[in-house]
């Protein structure tokens, strides 16, 4: 099934040193010439998934199948060049991995990627590869699409099949994808999604406003263009409050129920070989483990307050736009008691798309001196393809600025 | 300082592969002629001291000094050849460490060495050296000596002085050695505490039954004939219960003040560089993270009865005797939740040296279906030699029997 594997001129640090994969795409096809990385979460018949911790590599056989998703885009023609480096098994926004060390981000030298999909994102934005496979459970699509200047799409929960990936929290998983360029963006999008549906232009916007509070001020400056210009395209917007009780109970619902699942799907491996984890991996387990039934129960139904308000705010035909993260990408080798702040801070902004399940499409249209920050719209639920399109439309309209 | 340096023929993994530390012995000296190795926790100028954690190596600069302990020994005349592995930054009773392997127990194939000090146990059992410095501070000593036959000694809390090496919990850090013969056992021991007094055999003997009944029935069987030999050496026992209220409130006393203690010396580190540790060295300081101020009161109030129970039962002149270890050693690569409980039944028979600061030694004198066990002896405080001399009697009225 695999190839030959030719050697990556990797000076990002973004592709697995030990986890060589290459698929020649198919001859023809609608990605035809491109080529693509996928984290090191999604199998590759042969190969040992390495979920971005040594000893998981070590304690797992060669996958026996493809991830639907990388079969799909070699059969529509595009040629996987490597498997990119990961936060242990996807446990981390920042992209800092202690095992393997951290991808470059190269729009912001000396800054994270973001994570967990952080080599996939660091690829792309070297222009390493035309796009690559990434997955989303807190942000992890997201929040590197953000630092790192790239389209990145969360999809509805459910739309893309998640088997031969490793998996987190599988109510909140989601397989993402990030590109350079919008029309690449689509054409991945049509192919993972299977969809060339055409679905119509939103009809209402919905600025979050204590969601741009949540960010830096410099960000939701550096965003009022692209705002202003979603606006005049959509025909008309709401300014209001999201979360009118505060998000604290809505982070505190997406911490309570992603972590009790990530111990959930996490715990007999880990009690059979105690793996070697950073100690910030092992804290977000074990901080889980304490997670107590009464906690669930309650965070479940903070979880369908989310759910009816944004279904209140955010009907069929419309779409809410916020920051996708409260700041640029920070510099590297920060305090975890600095870090930990930040991470409660950036899932502010990420769990409304997990708790609810719908999409969010991360757009680089903007710069805080010099470092990409991305503008995120939210859509209904099945609403990816016109996210997309709606997406292009926005980028089209910006071509004169130069991001 | 440091002299060549000669490789190893290490099959024991007892040795620390990248840090490697040769001190020839001075010419003349009661050690003459003997090499030792020292667990990779002490010192030695020019040498950066590992601490069983590659990123613990990678964060601190090579030691200015070498511990106060390594210098007597060569200055004695002992030639060290090497540093031995040890479990991360001391935390662990095993000797499994998830970075650099597991030294081989020389005596128990299959089995753990125990730990924390597991490679200097492995290379004096295997014979690669004739004795080793060890650290005690929860029973990292005392349970290696048990597990791989050896004499062990954790001394009198502060006999022997802990500069130079790193440390875990200062108010329970004890340094210790082990060797195979009794004799060099006790000629180190004069170097280390310094001492050529000579002090009473002991007048008293007290068996604790409560301790055996800790012990597996085979372990406490097997210990028998060296018990009967004890008590006819020093004429005369009393059996008794040592912790008439039973031995949980002696655990958790040592877990939260030992714990407690380790957090406050390793927090600002970990804070700094988010080390990787095995997750069992994780949960360890995570669990005493969240330990709070009246728990450590409380722990501080039953370590005080444990004081007192001893100084009423071992007063000046009696000695306590109890097996080392509940088990023989355990089979390497054992499940997590299965180690924690054979943790806490090994920390109910360490605890009590631990709690108030008396020497225990371990002497090799039995065996459980041909795997060494120890039986212990706990003096009063400042008893070393005493307990040194006394073991060096019962070697020699054991010596008829093969171990």
């Amino acid at each position: 099934m695999t190839g030959s594997e030719p050697i990556i001129d990797d000076l990002l640090n973004a592709f697995c040193k030990d986890s060589t994969a290459h698929l020649p795409g198919s001859a023809t096809g609608p990605l035809s010439g491109l080529t693509f990385a996928a984290k090191d979460i999604f199998d590759v018949a042969g190969h040992v998934t390495g979920g971005g911790n040594p000893d998981w590599k070590t304690t797992h056989d060669p996958a026996q199948n493809t991830a639907w998703s990388v079969r799909v885009l070699v059969d529509a023609g595009a040629t996987m060049i490597g498997k990119t480096i990961t936060d242990e098994l996807t446990r981390g926004i920042l992209g800092e991995n202690s095992h393997y060390g951290t991808p470059v981000n190269p729009r912001a030298p000396g800054r994270v990627p973001g994570g967990s999909s952080s080599g996939s994102a660091s690829a792309v934005a070297g222009g390493l590869v035309d796009f690559s496979l990434g997955s989303d459970t807190g942000g992890s699509v997201r929040i590197p699409a953000s630092f790192c200047g790239l389209y990145g799409l969360r999809p509805t929960h459910g739309r893309i099949p998640l088997d031969g990936i490793v998996l987190q929290a599988p109510s909140y998983d989601t397989i993402g994808w990030f590109a350079r360029e919008p029309e690449i963006f689509a054409r991945v999008g049509k192919v993972l999604l299977q969809s060339n549906v055409v679905q119509a232009r939103p009809r209402g916007l919905v600025i979050a406003e204590d969601a741009f509070e949540v960010a830096d001020k410099a960000v939701a400056e550096a965003l009022r263009p692209a705002v202003d210009l979603v606006v005049s395209l959509v025909g008309h917007s709401t300014t209001l409050t999201l979360a009118p009780a505060g998000f604290a109970p809505w982070v505190e619902q997406q911490q309570v129920l992603q972590s009790r699942e990530g111990w959930e799907t996490a715990q007999d491996w880990i009690d059979q070989v105690n793996p070697r984890f950073s100690f910030r991996v092992s804290e977000g387990y074990l901080t889980a483990r304490d997670i107590s039934d009464a906690q669930v129960v309650a965070a479940k139904s903070v979880r369908e307050t989310v759910i009816e308000r944004m279904d209140a705010v955010c009907p069929e035909g419309t779409i809410v736009c916020l920051p996708t993260a409260p700041t640029p990408a920070p510099t590297t080798g920060q305090r975890l008691s600095t870090l930990r702040n930040l991470q409660r801070r950036i899932t502010t902004l990420t769990c409304t798309a997990g708790a609810t399940g719908r999409p969010q499409i991360s757009l680089p249209v903007a710069e805080v001196d010099g470092l990409p920050v991305g503008l995120s719209l939210i859509g209904p639920v099945d609403y990816d393809e016109g996210l997309i399109a709606f997406a292009l439309e926005v980028a089209s309209a910006l071509k004169p600025l130069t991001f």
